[in-house]
């Protein structure tokens, strides 16, 4: 019986929950894993993530398809490291940045490549967060598909498509711009956020009153500095762009409130409110 | 067979709910409804929120409990309106800002009142959007209860009990504070960011995009401007410190993106991250 070897780079909250999702498949997957924490290698095992862990490069090439779903700034130290590969060999990385790692591909295997991010994700990270269904009904962004592959077009839509994910593909340098605006700057705002409570003398005393809006607003405060720091180093001018886009309009609001201007908040919380008859 | 006639001002969200959450109690209760929207009031009754509606408040003010959950600037007309009270009277206001509406209430009907601040709510309005859970497990803030009368001390706290609240009390004017900074500016953030992508011209593809995340931050955007438009008038100088606060953490994050200061800016997320050890 032969099987399609998956190689998992990163066996984290993405690289786990693709392997649960992979494993709903009626196909025969045998997963390879490989990541520097051994801790995280251990517990992939024991969770059965992964079928096999290894520390060879010239093993994960193997695989037919490899997953790169680790920090940004790693996906790009190891997409220079790969040297050359089999012309079937699909690699499809997982970074939250798309222009920076699409052009850090080497041209001879540029068409092994797919660059994605799928728009999803939690606060929590290591293999034990994984999730069987964290992919199901999100959106994946598919960046510069021209200089894939065909082949690798073909692999990487068939099997976002099988585990529930809807497709949307447009180039990396719009892709930046977007997350930037729907995901990136957000976090800064959560980590804002949190800051401004816990620097308060009486934070203990105001958190107990926390409700779900402020929970909701805070959740994604919790995620990993050193995963966050690449990308906004990544996409620090779109990320900047996008805080000042914010701070303009909590300047609006500000004003308004400090001028009782009344009749204007309300219209300019009404504007807001349109966000979801889109959303 | 007795019961005890309770009157809801405010046929909404926080109205309904609590309908709702006392039918579930053992005692036999009979709910009088005021609103102003008619709408609302066929709605409540077709929703059995209330048994009877009145637009008298000589017949609201025959109930034994009665509840405001209307804005909180209603709530300051409405308690000037209301003249005398037959001393076991009880009423509970359910206004988000507590300093201005505990100092609105007249000295001769002081000791009837107790002004409370459910942390509880969701984004939707209108008696529809009730709930059977929505106080259950939630925190209430009960505020300046030495000016409460003894009864009327019992009767709420053991109703907020029944209802499943856990009770924090404090002074209204250090309610207000804490409230500023732990919902009132939250609100204002998720306005700020709803705006930030509906006005960028992609704005249709950037929120094509949304994940988890964002949907959470800017769920709250959804919120009643009405409503927000009075708590932000009623609790303004707190408000502004605490959008104060938040800009500048968020300025802080902005200049070491901008100065490439990337280790400072992991440490400064870390300590975001704190907050999640104590909520």
């Amino acid at each position: 019986m032969t099987h399609v070897k998956v190689g998992i780079v990163g066996l984290g909250l993405m690289g786990g929950s693709l392997s649960l999702a992979l494993k709903k498949l009626p196909e025969d997957y045998y997963f390879i894993g490989l990541d520097h924490n051994e801790l995280h290698c251990t517990q992939a095992l024991k969770l059965g993530l992964v079928d096999e862990i290894t520390y060879s490069l010239e093993t994960l090439k193997s695989c037919d398809i490899i997953f790169l779903s680790i920090p940004v700034d790693g996906i790009i130290t190891i997409v220079k490291q790969l040297g050359s590969l089999d012309p079937k060999c699909t690699v499809i990385d997982l970074g939250s940045t798309k222009e920076k790692i699409s052009l850090s591909i080497p041209s001879n295997i540029r068409h092994n490549f797919v660059t994605a991010h799928p728009m999803t994700g939690t606060e929590k990270f290591g293999p034990t967060a994984a999730l069987e269904n964290l992919y199901s009904d999100k959106v994946v962004v598919l960046c510069d598909m021209q200089k894939s592959g065909e082949y690798q077009d073909k692999v990487s839509k068939e099997l976002f498509s099988a585990i529930g994910m809807n497709i949307v593909c447009m180039g990396a340098k719009e892709h930046d711009r977007h997350a930037a605006f729907i995901s990136h700057m957000p976090h800064a705002l959560s980590y804002a956020l949190a800051n401004s409570v816990m620097k308060q003398e009486a934070s203990e005393s105001i958190i107990d009153l926390a409700g779900g809006g402020f929970r909701d607003m805070s959740r994604i405060a919790k995620s990993s500095p050193n995963m966050w720091e690449d990308i906004f180093r990544q996409n620090k001018f779109n990320v900047l762009e996008a805080i000042h886009t914010l701070q303009s309009e909590l300047k609006k609001c500000e004003k308004l409130v400090e001028n009782d201007e009344w009749h204007a908040l309300n219209k300019w919380m009404t504007d807001a409110n349109t966000l979801h008859d889109i959303l």
